[in-house]
């Protein structure tokens, strides 16, 4: 017993040392048909763990569905949906193609996605857009509006400046927005700010017609979400080299795809342990209750997996007008992240505790002997097809999958105990 | 005794609604001479109350000699002294002329002031540019280069990006700011990216020429403090139609030389009460030790005036990585301040607090009652002429002032009692 609880020390070191080292640029935007390795035409990616077209979720379905019309795959809804129920469009997790995606997380070929390189390791990872319609499952004309616009006039110029530049490191700006009231999943306005300030100079300089140069500036200077897909290919880019460290108990993402809730292992591989998706406590918008929501989604949670997002609220609780909720419920998720978490973070800090360290590397036998489980900011789709964002709240990770995943650990790497 | 009282209640009252209903835009740069009244050629203001040029510190010495050889009205420094010292070059207070300015505060005709219009009551208030040498007392010529930018440059094109927006409401910055861990005075880092990026598509359709706009854009996205500037305006102009309101007991203005520290009060109009300026106690940059140090400086304390700065330290705790000090300090700072204060602001609210609004409208005999007097961030000039900034910290507004404006205020309101 003793030897094995040696080398998960170890193996967990290691893993989060990997965490911690990692150097996240933005070093491109592209198509992500010519980018993201194993995505083909009539092909979709999205958030969360493997699921069927029969058990997908509504909001999931409704996404799917404004994709295939994106790409001009089918005429209308009813034929998009045959084309996926039938196999003729496929679909994956964004997870097993080093790419993520908020909410639904869709990407088809088409679609610019951001490019995060982790200069420490030499790995990519890729995340589409956030916009707040075609995401949550809307998929009627002009809710696609957004990603025509992102593919054809956004994204092109904001190459053109990534160019220019030479890349943007992440680090920094992370950095200092978790010092300005962020957590970079839900509340990532101070990142987002900064973000379109070091844009605003290399756009020019990148010689964008002004028409265009406009355009973009006025997006990205009143996009206070723009980060947050920044901040999941970051943490991602981060995570993925820390996959696979024999005998780690740390996990290296937790993903929803509005049916089942996964975590990923690191000494597990890629193996997803799933529990059904639990439903966000949170605010609604007006028209909108709790019946009308469905359960959690999205690769979002990548950002609490590095430490960022639920694990680092007591540092921003301006997003409390958000989710609901108080300062002191907010500092104590901070703290109760720490109890099943490996480290510290040495390079992401909280002002409001004294400069500690964010919670770094989530140890799934801590997690299952303090029952605590993971805190987790979210947005909320509606039950059904069909809708933009309807409320943000906070959910937690269901223990189950934990405890899956420490079942599985057992028999892997104590195969004779009893 | 208890009719004064409720004359006092009552009046208070009505200091703290104009404070609050204050709506501050910034609606134009311009030359200082051109536009503050009463500022002739010739002549300079500065921080603080009234002082002479003996007993005037050497920060704000030094600050004055270069505000002569940028203006071109000596060849060398001891010209200068001489121009000063002789009465051939004048010099008032800011606060006289609806001005302030930071830490020395030096303004003088040629340079560009920001114009601040509280468009609640119609009035105005002016801030010169914030920089880190100049105004902290250093008048080499290398450290007046960032006066001749901003004067040829940087004020000139963001003079023709706000003509072209019709000005730039600050309210919004400064609400949404505060829930970004900003305090607004030695932390303005939030609200200056978000006037960053506000000014970037305005300087665009303005039309200013690429090179210019590059360097002006280059300028505002990496001008942290850039901000201070708008915040010690806004509330200049916030507390202005503050004054002279009969029976009220409520600070309008707290502003230090270097020399001295002094308050006015609304009901006493225009008179000073001071007392010797103190020392911060801080964080000091390498190669400066606390005896290098200065007695405190500058107008900037109108910040925490209108419940600013010190007095939402709570929700800004990026800063003790600046000015040191613990997260219990900051908050207990925040708490403290409400017990001297009239109000919370409605406006301007803390996060951490649970959304409670900043505490508004010193109470000069709350203040004496509980010995509690108001904290304020600052930053730190040396004591010799001839320095850029060498710290920052925090500091405590002395009691004197608050005793000496008590007893005027007796005198005046209830002049037979014994």
């Amino acid at each position: 017993m003793d030897e094995i609880k040696q080398k998960i020390e170890t193996a967990n070191a290691e893993t989060v040392r990997r965490i911690n080292e990692a150097d996240p640029v933005l070093v491109d935007i592209a198509p992500a048909g010519e980018v993201i390795p194993g995505l083909h035409d009539r092909m979709v990616l999205h958030s969360g763990p493997p699921v069927d077209w029969q058990r997908m979720s509504g909001a999931q379905r409704g996404s799917m569905l404004g994709t295939a019309l994106f790409e001009g795959w089918a005429k209308d809804a009813g034929e998009a949906n045959d084309l996926f129920a039938s196999g003729a469009i496929r679909f994956e997790p964004n997870h097993t193609h080093q790419a993520v995606g908020p909410m639904a997380g869709t990407i088809s070929a088409s679609m610019p996605v951001w490019i995060v390189e982790n200069k420490a390791f030499g790995n990519r990872a890729f995340c589409r857009q956030v916009e707040p319609s075609q995401q949550f499952g809307n998929y009627r004309d002009d809710a696609l509006q957004g990603l025509r616009l992102w593919r054809d006039l956004w994204a092109p110029a904001l190459k053109a400046a990534l160019g220019r530049m030479g890349g943007l490191p992440l680090k920094p700006i992370i950095a200092k927005a978790l010092q300005m009231g962020d957590e970079l999943h839900n509340r990532p306005v101070a990142a987002s700010s900064l973000f379109a300030n070091a844009m605003a100079c290399p756009l020019i300089e990148a010689n964008v017609p002004k028409d265009r140069l406009l355009a973009t500036l006025r997006y990205i200077t009143n996009h206070e979400l723009i980060f947050l897909a920044l901040a999941m290919a970051a943490a991602k880019a981060s995570a993925d080299p820390a996959t696979g460290v024999e005998y780690s108990t740390v996990v290296t993402a937790m993903a929803r795809n509005g049916t089942d809730f996964g975590i990923r292992v690191s000494g597990l591989g890629e193996e997803w342990f799933t529990a059904p998706a639990p439903r966000a406590e949170g605010l609604y918008f007006p028209g909108y209750t709790k019946e009308d929501g469905g359960a959690d989604m999205g690769d979002s949670a990548i950002t609490e997996t590095v430490g960022w997002g639920g694990f680092v609220l007591a540092g921003a609780t301006g997003i409390l007008a958000l989710v609901g909720g108080t300062p002191e419920e907010a500092m104590s998720y901070s703290r109760d992240m720490r109890r099943i978490t490996v480290t510290a973070s040495p390079n992401y800090r909280m002002p409001i505790l004294g400069f500690q360290g964010a919670p770094v590397g989530i140890d799934i036998r801590k997690v299952v002997q303090t029952g605590i489980v993971p805190v987790i900011d979210t947005a909320i789709a509606h039950r059904e097809p069909g809708h933009s964002i309807i409320g943000a709240g906070i959910v937690r990770a269901p223990l189950d999958c934990f405890k899956k995943a420490l079942l599985a650990f057992s028999r892997k790497y104590q195969p004779n105990r009893t």
